[in-house]
C-alpha cells in the first residue's frame, strides 16, 4: 500500500483537484488552507442556487454538517444529487452525529440518499450513524468509544461492518485511526495528541479526503488511507517543531506548514499502518 | 479571591465543560480554539431545530451577536429558554450594541427575556445596554468611554449599578477591565495592548466565561473574574514572546498558546486585581 | 505616485476608518485582522435589518461574494444603496465570477446597480464580468488568464477598457498586479508566490482597498494602488522571514505581522510599480 499512498499524493499534486465544500463556519478557513497545502484547490458554496454549478466544475464534494442549517442541508442534497450524476466522489463528515437528532438524521439521510464514497468521523459519530447511539460529548469522541490497542480488532470489525452496510470507505479517526471497506481494515498509527487540541483537525482531513478521492476516483480506499496517513504524519512533524511555550495556536500553524512540505516520497516513507483482522 | 481563581481554573481543567456557542462567523474559530486551550470543549450550533438538543448536553450557553441575523436571533432565544430550564449559565456578548438598532434591541431583549448570568462587553456596548447610548466606533470602544485610572471609581460604580439592574455579573473589558456584581466591583490590571489589535479577544473571553461559569455554576463572579484574569495574563505572556517583526498574526497564535500553558497555579499567582469602591 | 502612496497609508493610520464588510465566512477572520493590521477597524454585518445602520457609521463598504446566499445578496444591495446615498466608496470583490451563473450575475448586477468605486479580482473573474467568460478553476485564476510580462500591455489595455466601461478603478491581482482607471494603468511588481498558497490574500486586499478608499475618498486610484502595493510588499516581507520548515500556516501569520509593521515610509520606499501603455 505504500506505493498506492505515494501515487495518491503524487496525483493530488499533479492535478490540483477542485474540491467543493459545504461545511461549517468554525473550521472552514482551516479546511481551505489545508486543501491548498496538500496540493488541491478549495471552493466553498452553500447556496442552493449556486451549488449545482460549483459541483459541476469540481472533482469532489465534501459535506460537513458541523454548523448545519435548513438552508445548507437543502444545498447538501442538491449538490449531492449533481455530484452523483457526474460520478464525483462525495465525502460525508457527520460532525456531532449523536449529539442532536437533527445531526443524526441529516447524516443518516445523506448516507441513504446521496452516493457517498467516504465517511470520515470519530468513533462516537460513526456509532451514532450505525446504530443510533447518542453521544454526550458533543463533537468530541466519548472516552468509552476511543480506539485503543485492546479493542482494535473489535473496532476494525465494526468499521468493516459499517462500510459494508453503508457501501462506503469509512475513516474512523482518533488516537489510532481506522480506514476500512467491507473487505479490509487498516489501523493507522501516525498522528499527534495535539490534533485533538485544536478545532478542525477532523474537518481538514475530511476535506483532504475529498482532494485525494478526486485525484484517485477509482481507488477511494487508497485515497482515504493516504489522506489519513498524511494528516497524521503532518501532526507528528508539527509536534516535533513545538517548543516549551507553544500550544494549540502554534500547532495549528505548524500543521498547515507540514501539509505543505510533506512530499509524496516522505509520506510513503512515513506512513505507519497495518491491516487488522 | 486568588484561591477562588485557582479553584475555577482547576474546575475547568478537571471537568472539560461543553460550551454551546451561538456566535459570529468572524471569530468563531478563535473561540473554539480558545475554549479547547483553556480546558473546555466547544460546540457551535445556530439552527433553531438543533439548538435545544445541543444546549441540553452542554454546561453553558454563549450568545454573541457579532453577525446576528433573523435566523440566529430566533435560535438564541430558543436555546436560552432551554438553558434557563436547565439552570445553565448564559453568557451574553452584545457585540456592536449601540452601533445599530437591531444589535441594541436584540441584546436588550436577550437581557430582559433570557436568564443571563454574565454580560461581557466593552464600555460602549454596556452603556448602550444601560441607557441606549449610541456608539460611533462600531465594535470598538469609543475613546471617550475608555476606562482609565482617572475614571475608574466612576466606572466601577456604573458597573455595579448595571449589574444590579440587569441581575448579572458584568465584565467590562478594555485597558483596565472591570468585573462587578451589584455589591462588589473589581478592577483587573492584566492584559496587553495587542488584545485590541486582533479581532476576537473579546469574543474568546466571552466563550471562556461560558467555560468557567459552567465549571463553577454557583459562583459566576469568581468564574468571570478568573476568566478575565486568564485572558489578560495570556495577553501578557503572548506579548512577552513577541519579537521585533511580529504583529497581530503572531500575537494571535501566541495568545492561544498561552491559554494552553497557563496552569491554575500560574493564573492565581499572576492575576492582578483589586476591589474598587 | 510614491508620495500619494505614502499619503494614503498615513491617512489610514491617522483616521482608523471603519469598514463595513459583507463577506464570505471562509476568510472573514483574515479580513478583520488585516484591516486592523493596516490601521483600520472592521465591522461585519450581513443581515438586511442591520446593514443600513452599520453602513451609515462606516467609511466604506466591501462586498465580497465568496459565499453568497439569497439573504446576503439582498443585504448587499440594501447596504450599497445606503452607501451610495452617503457617497461612501464601495469595493466589489467578485469571488468566483465565471464559476457559476449566480456569482457572475450577482457581481454584474452589483456593478450595474450599485455605485461601485473599486473592483478587485483575479483576471478570470474580471473577464467574466467584462464579457461573460466562464472559468474552470473555481476561485483561482485560469492559467491561460495569468498576467505575465509577455501579455502585460494587452492586459493593461483590457483593464483600462474595463475600468472605462464600468466606471471604476479596477485592481486585477496575480503574479503581476494591474491597477487601472479609464485613463491610466499601473503594473505592480510587489508580491510573493505564497500569496497564492493561502486562502484569503485577495479577500484581505479587497477589505484593505475599502480602508484605503475610506481614508482617501476623493482619490480611489491612489488608494487602490497603495493598498495593492502594501499587500504585495507585506507578502515579500513575510516570505523573507520563512524558514525551511515553514509553509502556508506560517506565511499567513507573517503576512498579518507585516501588514502591522510596514509604515507609510517603508511602503512608499518599497512599492515597485510603473505605468503601462
Amino acid at each position: 500500500m505504500n506505493e498506492a499512498i505515494r501515487s495518491a499524493a503524487q496525483a493530488v499534486r499533479a492535478t490540483t483537484p477542485l474540491v467543493h465544500n459545504i461545511t461549517n463556519y468554525v473550521t472552514v478557513n482551516d479546511c481551505a488552507n489545508a486543501l491548498i497545502a496538500c496540493g488541491a484547490s478549495p471552493i466553498m458554496s452553500d447556496e442552493a442556487k449556486d451549488v449545482v454549478d460549483i459541483t459541476t466544475i469540481c472533482g469532489a464534494l465534501v459535506l460537513n454538517i458541523g454548523t448545519l442549517n435548513k438552508r445548507s442541508i437543502k444545498s447538501m442534497f442538491k449538490a449531492a444529487a449533481r455530484a452523483g450524476e457526474l460520478n464525483h466522489p462525495i465525502i460525508l463528515d457527520p460532525v456531532g452525529a449523536g449529539a442532536s437528532r437533527l445531526r443524526t438524521k441529516t447524516a443518516s439521510d445523506l448516507l441513504d440518499e446521496a452516493a457517498v464514497s467516504v465517511v470520515r468521523g470519530n468513533m462516537s459519530e460513526i456509532k451514532a450513524l450505525a446504530n443510533g447511539a447518542t453521544t454526550t460529548r458533543g463533537v468530541d469522541v466519548c472516552p468509552a468509544d476511543a480506539v485503543v490497542p485492546e479493542n482494535l480488532v473489535e473496532a476494525a470489525a465494526f468499521a468493516k461492518n459499517f462500510a459494508a452496510e453503508a457501501g462506503v470507505v469509512v475513516a474512523i479517526t482518533g488516537a489510532i485511526d481506522i480506514v476500512a471497506t467491507a473487505k479490509v481494515a487498516y489501523a493507522i498509527y501516525n498522528g499527534s495528541p495535539w490534533q485533538g487540541k485544536i478545532t478542525g483537525a477532523g474537518c481538514m482531513l475530511s476535506s483532504m479526503c475529498g482532494a485525494y478521492a478526486a485525484a484517485m476516483p477509482s481507488s477511494p480506499l487508497d485515497a482515504t488511507l493516504a489522506a489519513v496517513c498524511l494528516m497524521g504524519l503532518a501532526g507528528q512533524v508539527a509536534e516535533d517543531r513545538m517548543g516549551p511555550q507553544d500550544g494549540n495556536g502554534t500547532f495549528r500553524t505548524y500543521l498547515l506548514d507540514a501539509l505543505c512540505s510533506i512530499d509524496p516520497e516522505t509520506l510513503a516513507q512515513g506512513a505507519r499502518f497495518e491491516e487488522i483482522g
